[in-house]
């Protein structure tokens, strides 16, 4: 099957082998001076599917030899795993709570995947997955987080920026369920690399900083309603703990008011459209750069699916 | 100067040897298949100031002896200007309207250069400049376009694009005076790359398109007031029509409404903030996407400088 659509693609630049497109590294000099902090981005916004996802979906659907999937997905994973399907000739479900950005949505949509609408006031986006699974017992359920293969999958970024020739000695990315800060730490570490990972988390929905303090997994009592709708998980995923507990170096945490300053910096300052869970790791820079003082950080800016009217609200907004 | 300014550089990642940032290729088959034309896109947003024209600055400061310089500029080739000469030393001033965006004002003066507002509707840029040359007649005045460092300047994105290994028949750039279609001819020819280069111009500023039909250098009576305020030209330069007359394969003109429409496919289907020149290329495709069937089309976006309040303004239009 793979190599079937292989032959679609006229040449290697086109479609990288792997079907992963390597991140895109911007210096963003105007960034770092207002920020005060020495830092580069690295930008998962054009990965296939607009985010860092696609690396795992891609790792999962590829690995198992299930031809139907469901997940839950405030969006990104979503779109990730359906393009993967799409790729890979499978099936998908995606629930995603309804107050999701139409345009994740419809973009799953566009690329073949079932979407499944919930109110997370009635039903939890676990019981709606538990409930689908039940109906199809041979479908594959895959966590966007909790899940070795997305684990693996992410840290092929890990990997990318231990190749990078450029010297850091810290990398900020969000923490929603871990599946990116963990992708990270595994793929740095394999690597040999020893830059610290520091997890940018919305105040709001705190539950990784509040787990690292207390030294056991803490867990919402609801879905927090941050801005940052990637990062609208009740917990860090098992699995990540296990890799975070000790491999994070840090939490930062950051006030809605901060995401929404990141976004618009990264517009001003960098010409880049990020998502706001994609802006994070620079919300947790604007918070407290007395910490990265003498390093030099790279700042992984997840995504960049956003809605337009969203968008335009946050950049009213400065 | 110039190695005394690379010594304060770390590694040659952080900034190339010759000070240009290589383009960066996205592809975008969501929007390629939106438009219905096999596309991708190569970005100058994210070069040093945010568009093509610090190719062209970089190469003037660099090649004359002259330490002041003076020039008009909506106020891309400023800010490339400004960052130029910082960079090697060098000063200069800026004459841009009073209707310039403010983020391209603001970005002149922070990198040193001095701003000379005028009012466009009392003296023309030209007459401007030609005054504080009087004042200072040691300064090199130079062209945002009509200069043959210019059009050297930006032939390098044209020889950057024939060495892609990703095959294209035709590239399609904005023209404001031809400085930046220039050099993709010159570009791509020198390399021997025989890809078109279609020039995308805004209807209400179609001088070049009415210059092409003429086959003589046609001049508009005033300023027009495009969205795309980076091609309110009189007139294509001299050195530019010279390359131009033959070089052009076609000139698609294109409405307000599609250049508009053009940045919000740009923002949805690529997560790519153009500014409304950088989204030209796009626009033309959306006025005359039966032009390119059956070939692949590399677009140029050519920057992304612009104020959010416009660019909100243009996204909530949609």
């Amino acid at each position: 099957m793979k190599s079937l659509v292989h032959q679609t693609q006229s040449t290697p630049e086109r479609e990288p082998a792997n079907w992963i497109k390597p991140t895109t590294i911007i210096e963003a000099p105007r960034l770092a001076r207002k920020l005060g902090v020495d830092l580069f981005l690295a930008s998962e916004t054009f990965q296939h599917t607009g985010s860092f996802k696609f690396r795992a979906a891609y790792q999962v659907v590829s690995h198992v030899p299930h031809a139907r999937f469901i997940a839950a997905s405030s969006g990104n994973f979503g779109q990730a795993l359906a393009r993967a399907c799409q790729i890979l000739g499978k099936s998908c479900t995606v629930v995603m709570p309804e107050s999701s950005a139409r345009v994740k949505v419809e973009a799953v949509r566009e690329m073949g995947g079932k979407v499944d609408l919930i109110d997370v006031q009635r039903i939890s986006r676990s019981d709606r997955v538990a409930e689908l699974a039940k109906l199809d017992p041979e479908a594959y359920v895959a966590s966007p987080y909790d899940d070795d293969f997305v684990i693996k999958g992410n840290a092929t970024l890990g990997t990318e920026l231990a190749q990078l020739r450029t010297p850091f000695e810290v990398v900020l990315a969000p923490v929603g369920g871990g599946g990116l800060t963990a992708g990270l730490v595994k793929g740095l570490r394999e690597a040999g690399h020893r830059a610290a990972v520091v997890g940018a988390e919305p105040m709001k929905a705190n539950d990784a900083a509040r787990s690292l303090r207390a030294h056991h997994l803490v867990v919402n009592t609801q879905e927090p309603n941050t801005l940052a709708d990637g990062v609208r998980t009740v917990s860090l995923g098992q699995r990540n703990w296990e890799i975070l507990r000790d491999g994070l170096a840090d939490i930062i945490e950051v006030t809605e008011e901060n995401i929404a300053a990141a976004v618009r910096l990264l517009f001003n300052l960098a010409n880049l459209k990020a998502e706001p869970t994609g802006a994070l790791a620079i919300a947790a820079l604007l918070t407290a750069p007395e910490k990265f003082a003498g390093q030099r950080a790279c700042c992984v800016i997840s995504g960049g699916n956003v809605d337009p009217q969203s968008y335009a609200e946050i950049l009213r907004g400065g």
